[in-house]
């Protein structure tokens, strides 16, 4: 009935093709992963870009027509051009949503969103973790368990250098550990920006149906409001004022 | 597809019978006004209750198959059972929305769901008030123009007695000087908050459409989450523990 | 200089008395320890009350005098009255600090003004705990390090069912694979809480200096601010409103 | 007996050269009124620094031992160094209060704090402004009546877009019709951030008792905690983690 959330999986895709053990988890790449999880929902249209396109996939026109971005980024951060992580920033403040996924935290939109540091601790052994949902009304967890248990994973640790989040869904468990705000809402501009943390390159994590079923719902979560643009500048007093100039 | 959202419009129906200035306006109660708006909507299904009905209409069945509560009362704070407000309150914490209306900011489940006073200023001489959107990118604003004016109100005024909204959406200007957060959400438990100022009983604020426009928005977005019940209590540990007891 | 922070330091104080475990621990209770803590400092006046005093040592001239009130409980919370509870709430509203301690997340004075279930998991087998600063900025941690770890404690866990935090502070690693927020910043009416989660009876830990220094930032981090009473009910325009009635 | 809070006061210092209205109320520049406020309360060390300094006054010894920089600037904006206005970000991050006045809402350390667009609705035809109290327990209102009231200001009107601040201490109402989000309390990093409405140059707002007592207050509330720097990157197990690499 209602218009479908266009969708756009960005991927750095750089990973899969030049380290042999993630081009055996994600062959196609983690877009095309994640574009084959959210393709099937009736009420989305997927497609994908990734840094290696003309503008990084990233044209006005593809940005324009996008309700939803997700990103996953790392070793090409610095390749991302400025003018193009600052449209990206826009079309936030207009009402896109923006879902960063795991080293998306040092991206360059996130990281202009957040105005901080971004920064964390890590470490890359393998070792087991468990999302406990902590905000168990809030639509991002609808139909998740109490917790998310990854047998593998990259440690994240706190402290995570981001403005508080005005929504707290996830806090991670570490097994050597540390503990991390791994399921971030804020609200930008008119847009909504969900950091989510779980994502690393070489666990088989976007292949996860909870993983998956978190990131359907923070899609819808994150789809813009229909209304009018903002008005901003000189404005006109809307009440009589008695000897105004 | 997805089953409908069961709402219940309570209102305390006394003004309506002993005030004719509030009759005129609202011939049936107030809350028949709210569920003509409410009911051709294709994803709700409406009742009304109202303080008079037996357990002021909050019987078991009625809360369990409640999704969605709005509530209007006034005079008649003091009459609603302590039992049955306590019931309301902890259905929110298991995931109904609660939209309190206008003085339902003394009602004792929002009191008890606050925590806090809940008092504020108050005035009736019918002054104008505009209530500015200050989350244009949040679900409850969804088609609201930049404000919602109203010709004719009583005034609230800050300092209003409640915890800091999780999301605060509106800020009202007064004629005589005062301003008012109008439009609070809050999570609370499983179940979320909306506290909406507007809805004065001498005025036909309820026959607005950008108020209904808001009260529509505002129960989609209070709608539980499916999910199961929380775990608490006694908890045996998820990793091994060399040598616990 | 400015006049000192007249503190009240509440416990229970049973099970010092009929455990021979925690009586090791505290023999004159833990009132005496966490007075003895803050007492030294200069800015401090401290003294302690316990549930079987006449009004639960709370007497009108008691809460009136206290700036901020520290609260640790757990067998009696049943017995502390309904009346008393209420008032120390009210204080709050007025302006008080108050700490709740570790087992009085179940206490009445912060279920009353939390307006939540407040339950959450729980286990004692004397596991290791760390408690991560997630807001390295604020008052309640300075010279703190980046966690306090305390090798054997009770276990708290997620969901812990309160409102969001105002301020988050610390989140808790438990070696059984749990986390929980462990320091948590409410802004209530004109008074502050500040649950801090460490503290089971059966363990030291208000003897622990790291612990202690939380203890002693978070009073004055609590204290009241001066000002007038707030303005509440009937309150007459500031601004001339032509044609008011 | 605690060190005191090194201030820096950073005024553009433009309008009061090329405007002889401006001229007329700060002759010497805000900055210089704005540092006598505050160089007389015992706890601060005040100096200042303006645009058309080298380095516009913001070399790294000035800003490595500044705890707490007040800013103003409007017409110059542009004017101002990325590298300068990065360096006050970062220093924001390590613990650097940051309180940016009035039309510094445009100005960029505070835009590149806050991640938004930081714009409003503006008009300047003197009206009435009157700023309601809304977290009464807040340090930064201590002493504050109800409401501050300035007779001739000019207007600043939401939509403010900014990030929903942290706490959320005053909101203003303007004779026109128009509110605004007009004292917002920010964490950033380990640092803090106030942003405070009042100060049109051609008003001496500057000079009203109840405005230099709020930003007394804000100075104090933004000062930074002693802590140690924060540790991030790769790091080591906390826990041994049985098969670990």
């Amino acid at each position: 009935m209602s218009a479908p959330i266009r969708v756009t999986v960005w991927n750095e895709f750089r990973h899969e093709k030049s380290n042999d053990e993630v081009k055996a988890v994600y062959p196609d790449g983690m877009h095309k992963v994640i574009a084959e999880c959210l393709t099937p929902e009736p009420d989305m249209e997927v497609r994908t870009a990734t840094v290696d396109a003309p503008e990084h996939g990233l044209t006005d026109d593809v940005l324009d027509s996008t309700d939803v971005l997700l990103w996953w980024g790392h070793m090409a951060h610095g390749e991302v051009k400025d003018e193009i992580a600052r449209k990206v920033q826009k079309r936030v403040w207009q009402g896109m949503g923006l879902i960063p996924l795991h080293s998306a935290h040092m991206s360059k939109p996130f990281r202009f969103l957040m105005g901080t540091g971004c920064m964390l601790k890590w470490r890359e052994i393998g070792e087991r973790e468990r999302l406990w949902v902590v905000e168990p009304g809030h639509p991002i967890v609808e139909e998740v368990g109490e917790y998310i248990q990854l047998e593998h994973t990259e440690m994240y640790g706190e402290r995570f250098d981001v403005p508080a989040p005005d929504d707290l869904v996830f806090i991670s468990w570490f097994q050597g550990g540390e503990v991390f705000r791994s399921g971030c809402c804020y609200n930008r501009g008119a847009g909504k920006v969900f950091y989510f943390r779980p994502g690393h390159e070489t666990f088989p994590i976007f292949k996860n149906p909870e993983i998956q079923r978190v990131l359907k719902n923070a899609v819808r979560w994150a789809r813009p409001v229909k209304r009018e643009p903002i008005v901003q500048g000189n404005y006109k007093p809307l009440e009589k004022i008695e000897g105004a100039e």
